[in-house]
């Protein structure tokens, strides 16, 4: 009970730490804090809520109505070229589980820990980006699936978990191999996109919740951000 | 009441449209819905919330403490040639108040209502970017004010009410010219970026509420989206 008895007290540090938690979410996602290494530990009720009261998978789905739309509206060449790219991890399937025994991301990334989450093969899938990539197939794009997964430990749980989480069809899944183990995600992913366009296929869309996914070369026709306030990839 | 009489009746529309709203802005703010015209009409509770009930400037608050600790590191050149980028409406001054009037954006725009607004010289601060505007002064970086606002008809009102808001000091306002007329803003806007690096300046920061203000060329060392859910200009 407060000093003035009956009356309710106004909790405003929850107050200040929900504005906060809005403010900082939303400097993220338009790529304003870059590089940021940690949530800030005052956002941690916020994202708790975010992530898991339903606003992230509402957010997620709006982003997906307008990759959807503008999918749709794409002719598609008869040589079966066009192309489009997904990242995997937080994009196709989630890393949630892992991320909500870190706090949401106010505690340190463990890598131990985050390997042994991967290693189950058990990331379930994003529900919106299932559809997504369903109806990409159905529409006629060759799928290339991206990520920063180290191709010679991690290919084949990765390719397991993908297929038990419904995401089949695709036309490639490209890990990082040796050669561009170190570089940042915004160079190895612009040089596999280079490739992909050097065999002649042209990137109609590009989709990551990073925007090291969506920014350097070879970017595609268009990219879309999906929201993750969880972590930052350089 | 509802069937169950005593119980509160759950307000699902206006949670729907509460959440609709937030999604809707993070996708915005995160350039997934370009291009777009209007703001969908159930989003009008949640963005008269948003500007009105201090979000909107806590949120102006927080990108505007990165950028100044972005420009407090940098090591400014003896030669006096390190430039900063500022746009002017929605970012340096506000149109809140016009914008009010159109229902945050849901009413579509009107030319001659937002001109008879701007002719008032009467557009305030946002205090949080003339605070930032102010340091960047002091610290010794030449300011270049960049808008798409008329240079025929708009200038000496625009001059005036930058003055009568306080920003002063600046090295140069840059209104759109008869040249320009009819291109897109980033087109405009990075042939004026490129013309104030061609004159040797080292442009190191670009802040505007527009991703048309931070796309193109020549946009500097690193840019800054600022918030504005209102309208989109490409």
């Amino acid at each position: 009970m407060n000093q003035k008895g009956h009356e309710k007290k106004i909790e405003k540090p929850d107050d200040e730490s929900e504005s906060y938690g809005r403010s900082w979410r939303l400097t993220v996602e338009a790529n304003n804090a870059r590089p940021w290494r940690i949530v800030p530990d005052n956002c941690y009720n916020h994202l708790q809520n975010y992530m898991s009261g339903g606003q992230y998978q509402l957010d997620l789905n709006l982003v997906v109505q307008h990759i959807l739309s503008y999918a749709h509206e794409i002719p598609l060449a008869a040589d079966g070229m066009d192309a489009w790219i997904l990242d995997v991890d937080d994009t196709c399937i989630s890393n949630i589980d892992y991320y909500k025994g870190r706090r949401f991301g106010c505690d340190p990334f463990d890598s131990a820990i985050f390997k042994a989450w991967i290693m189950k093969g058990k990331c379930p899938a994003n529900p919106a980006v299932l559809e997504l990539f369903n109806a990409l197939i159905k529409k006629g794009f060759k799928v290339f699936l991206l990520t920063g997964r180290d191709q010679a430990t991690l290919a084949q749980i990765t390719t397991n978990n993908l297929r038990n989480q419904g995401f089949i069809g695709y036309q490639r899944l490209i890990l990082r191999s040796a050669q561009y183990k170190g570089q940042s995600a915004v160079r190895y992913k612009s040089a596999i996109r280079k490739e992909i366009e050097g065999e002649g296929y042209r990137i109609r869309g590009n989709v990551g919740d990073q925007w090291s996914d969506l920014q350097g070369e070879c970017l595609g026709n268009r990219t879309f951000k999906l929201p993750n306030p969880m972590y930052f990839i350089s």
